[in-house]
């Protein structure tokens, strides 16, 4: 199995298992080692402020966190030489979000938002990657900066 | 009334009426232009990574958001010659979040967590609050820094 | 006198009279309101560690800042309609950075090190720009995210 | 030798030989594994803005980064079973600033200035610091986070 396959696989698997994700609505549609897009669906359970009718900042941190994590996992999959689950597992289960950083430009409203992340900084330990939201309409709605742990 | 029982009937109407607050179970129970208290119990719906059992780092973005936020709210009521419900609302419309940085310092186990706000700039356009999460234990789950605008 | 002539005299008026940066050697080479060029060159004294010959970490910090800066001044200038040197030296009192992230990629090695800024958000209070800095042969060295006030 | 011993040797050390250090005057004048502080004296080299006589903000970053990362290298050496200058050259060889935010509070104006770092996250890959900068009459001018890779 290639990389692509595998990250489409785990892809899928993150978006039908991981709970908060699920509850969210978030959904990984793409992630290699260098970007990654996450879409969410309006729902009117993310409202933040009801009189205003937008997205809670929470939700915005939320999809950012998952774009640049899975971008930061891709990069620990590419260094591996195998792919097998078990070997997948144990690689993945060193990721964790060191500090994440959520820039908001604008209020959340829209009926689409589409969270992409890039890989700014990439080592055996330490990754570092850049966000960015937007809605349906291009609308800019936040920037992020995450760091990740990776080794 | 008061301001301070201005803000519990507040910190009640928020905790009825938030969606997104709702939805994660977070509560607001304390707050002054000082410092807040907002307190969430484990639910697996909040889980992030599901083989580890902790929570999504979104779940600490949003109650360390929340926690501040609504400090960045009381520096806005306090400087408010009269509380009648149009001022409270026209002048909390104006209240948003600019930026907000977590830092994730142990995994989020537990089975209640509690942030805490504290307010270290106010004025009368931004507020920028210091926040932190604890679960149950004590241990130190995350600190959080968010600027806000307020006027 | 235009905007543009007013930025770049402006430019040169800073260039010469701002201590910190005249002992660093920043300079402003260029900004208006979507965008700055600062340039600083290499020089022993701006050296952190001594063993690895590398910029300081302050130094990085300070070049963004100042990029991000005059971005956010532009964007005050370019709300005015008369640009006396009583209203801009009147409007520019009031410009402050609320707070600055870095993002550190690479070890600060070079002859000559570029920072960029580019606004994403601006308003009649709060403005917010993305900064980066490279070295002369285009290596990223550093990311960064100021938010200003300006009004 | 002690580790304190060798903390105070290294701060004498590093006092001496950090060229932007000397540059601005900033001296470590105490740090352990759990806290450091660093101090700068009032020059008017240090000025930001002529008009208003206050610190550049490059200034109080440096110091913020400089207080964040001896807590962070103490962190390593406390780690360490042995202390002698090859292992400690060594093992200081990995560490760095990955990112550094810091929060303005107020006008950097005073006679002398105490910036102060606690850890807050100790790893053997990662170390994150919280920081503040006061002046000599104890007004808080600023706060900062930095995530240092120290492993």
């Amino acid at each position: 199995m290639t990389h692509e396959e595998t990250f489409m696989e785990l892809a899928q698997y993150w978006n039908q298992t991981m709970p908060f994700n699920k509850l969210l609505g978030l959904e990984i549609t793409q992630f290699n080692s260098q970007e990654s897009v996450v879409s969410i669906v309006w729902d009117d359970k993310l409202i933040g402020n009801p009189e205003q009718k937008i997205l809670h900042g929470g939700v915005t941190a939320s999809a950012l966190d998952l774009a640049g994590g899975v971008v930061a996992a891709a990069n620990i999959l590419t260094q591996l030489a195998e792919l097998s689950p078990e070997i997948i597992a144990q690689s993945l289960s060193r990721l964790s979000t060191i500090d994440l950083r959520t820039d908001f430009l604008r209020p959340g409203r829209g009926e689409k938002f589409i969270a992409t992340a890039k890989i700014i900084r990439s080592g055996s330990k330490v990754a570092v990657a850049r966000m960015e939201m937007h809605n349906e309409k291009g609308d800019h709605i936040a920037f992020g900066t995450g760091t990740y742990m990776v080794g």
